[in-house]
């Protein structure tokens, strides 16, 4: 199968065709001429291409997309007051997963995402459903999305037995990740906590994405406990730390030890920014070389009605909040949401060069700076090679 | 002439039908039955209706919507900077005002605004030209949009002899409000800016809308000196302070001891957040009895890319960055950008009641704090009664 794309200004450079065949990008150079016709051709009429759209923080399970407007009453300040509200709405609604998360897959593909990396709530009352509604779709949408998949203990795991087991078995089934949540605040012993998810990583040859909101120096000394394991046990590449929030809030020179401590041990930082707090500086850890990533986070749950499933937008809000008004700091930011974010999900078929899988997302703008701001559904995507979106309209 | 509309949620309550007559609601109950058959009828379909949204601080004089794609470079640190850049800008590049304020008020007819406060650069160079423009523009759009405008010092007053001269012939020719504009930190004379502008308002019995940028205690003392000015002049309920981001910087006493003032003398302040920095505490401004109103600010213009003309995109971003999840605090935003910036605008026919003028605007949601979300271009808006426009199409 080949796809010749006309006039199409990658990242907002100058004009180009490209050559697709079997899903991989074949040429990429102005005016290509081929002996045999394409098997279809499509005149991008000098629109930009953005390699896929990568939204490497999602809680696909948990979404109320499509469903009666959930009132939001905050059910109290702490954490845990989310965490307990929303375990219990979901199993009186009887919310499922699997109907949710298609819902939230596919009006990412309308939007040019081509990459996801979901958390899912696993628990001692609902067990691995979720999870397993969750890879049902990742085995039905696997032509249309790449889907990562991490064991989420949102209830907390050393203070609800039972849990550690159920992370393991999720992990067994085809979890990519183990995560953890807040080892101090959440489960009260950091330690134990951060041992029992880096032994399952360990011994499950599975990578790690932890959710640290922790504050300040606790959430600092999280990070160092996170470092050291990854250090002793050579896992080196394969750990997320994600919000990361402390990393905004201590001083210029723990966060520079910080930063040396992530860099050595290749530990990736995914930030979503913060509508009222600080959070990591993101420009300051790019320039360090820190791999980072970001996403959607849950969208429209019980946690209250923000969020949306589009990236661009998620690149607008953090240029807003880090007062980035310049293109090449938006751009910065794109880059984050695309190439950065393919290390974090170790694709490294990814990108908009000869060589490379067909994943991308065609839309109007003068340069990537302008698409941020414009949003909008007009994009044609591309996923390995074959139109699967254009306009709003799914074509699968 | 006389429109029905079945079926409709005023502000998400129960469904009822609004009759309109002459441009004013004459009936709102449940299934209203009349004898005359009414000129049109629509079917709202249970979709919410909320009143004509209002943008009252907008630059429409200033946008560079429809142009090619200003490449952001950020001219330098200081306001000044982006000021003297901006003025240049415009006049080497022939930037229309009044080609550029009918598209973003043909954009805010779309998005269901039915009000819009506008300030206007005047500055010894361009002169009167862009008031001018957008002056030509409210009068063709007169049936569509009320329009206030705002006589405003961008570039300095005191600082460019000859401004405020320049400023009185505006209001002279219907400016609505005079504006101001940091009266230290741009003009370096706080006592004689403030007298300039409250002497010019007083003669001309127009209202004053004066940009504050300036920070924590000198800002404070600014809000100190127009309060003085408000009371020495009787000008009560003719003044409106926007940003006032000092308010969100200050210490608790102070701030009382500001809201007393702002209370006593009936100023207005207008809040559109901040990406970065603190803003005014809405809610606890708002519970005070503070008279509040938002806006859009610039958009896509010289000063950055951020910005929508959608008033409900502000809202929510207001809400993003004050924290609000429920439901009551994003409606509580929702009010300031209807209910509280109609009195801003001096339209006692405002609201959705009996004997007010037919300004609404009618989309989906379940609640008002889900139409804030979701946005979109599925409105239908009445201006005086009159469809003037219908899923992103004008229809006038």
């Amino acid at each position: 199968m080949s796809l010749l794309i006309k006039n199409v200004r990658p990242w907002g450079k100058d004009s180009v065709d490209i050559l697709i065949e079997d899903g991989f990008i074949a040429r990429l150079e102005p005016n290509i001429q081929i002996s045999n016709t394409p098997d279809s051709t499509i005149d991008a009429k000098n629109q930009l291409a953005l390699p896929g759209l990568i939204n490497a923080h999602a809680h696909l399970d948990k979404n109320l997309l499509g469903l009666p407007w959930h009132k939001n009453q905050v059910p109290g300040p702490r954490i845990r007051d989310f965490v307990d509200f929303e375990r219990k709405f979901r199993q009186q609604n009887q919310i499922s997963a699997e109907t949710q998360s298609a819902k939230q897959i596919e009006a990412s593909i309308k939007l040019g995402i081509t990459h996801i990396r979901t958390h899912i709530d696993i628990d001692t009352e609902a067990g691995l459903k979720h999870f397993e509604g969750v890879m049902a779709n990742k085995e039905r949408y696997k032509h249309q999305m790449k889907l990562q998949t991490v064991a989420f203990p949102q209830s907390g795991m050393l203070i609800r037995p039972g849990t550690v087991e159920l992370l393991e078995e999720a992990v067994k089934q085809g979890a990519d990740c183990i995560g953890g949540l807040d080892p101090s605040i959440i489960d009260r012993d950091p330690v134990t906590h951060l041992d029992t998810i880096f032994d399952i990583a360990d011994r499950h040859q599975v990578e790690l994405d932890i959710h640290l909101h922790e504050p300040g120096e606790l959430g600092a000394f999280s990070v160092e406990l996170i470092i050291e394991r990854c250090k002793t046990l050579s896992l080196q590449g394969k750990v997320t730390i994600s919000h990361c929030f402390c990393l905004g809030q201590i001083d210029e020179g723990h966060l520079n030890s910080l930063i040396d401590g992530l860099l050595e041990n290749q530990i990736a930082v995914m930030s979503l920014g913060s509508g009222t707090g600080n959070f990591p500086p993101l420009k300051k850890l790019y320039e360090a070389g820190v791999t980072l990533c970001s996403g959607t986070d849950g969208i429209r749950d019980t946690w209250g009605p923000h969020n949306s499933p589009d990236m661009l937008n998620r690149v607008q809000m953090l240029a807003y909040r880090s007062g980035f008004r310049k293109d090449e700091d938006i751009e910065m930011l794109l880059d984050i949401v695309t190439h950065s974010s393919a290390k974090v999900m170790k694709d490294a078929d990814y990108g908009l060069s000869v060589g490379k899988q067909a994943d991308l997302v065609i839309l109007p703008g003068d340069t990537p700076a302008h698409a941020v701001v414009e949003q909008g559904n007009q994009r044609l995507v591309i996923k390995k090679g074959v139109i699967v979106a254009d306009r709003a309209q799914l074509i699968i």
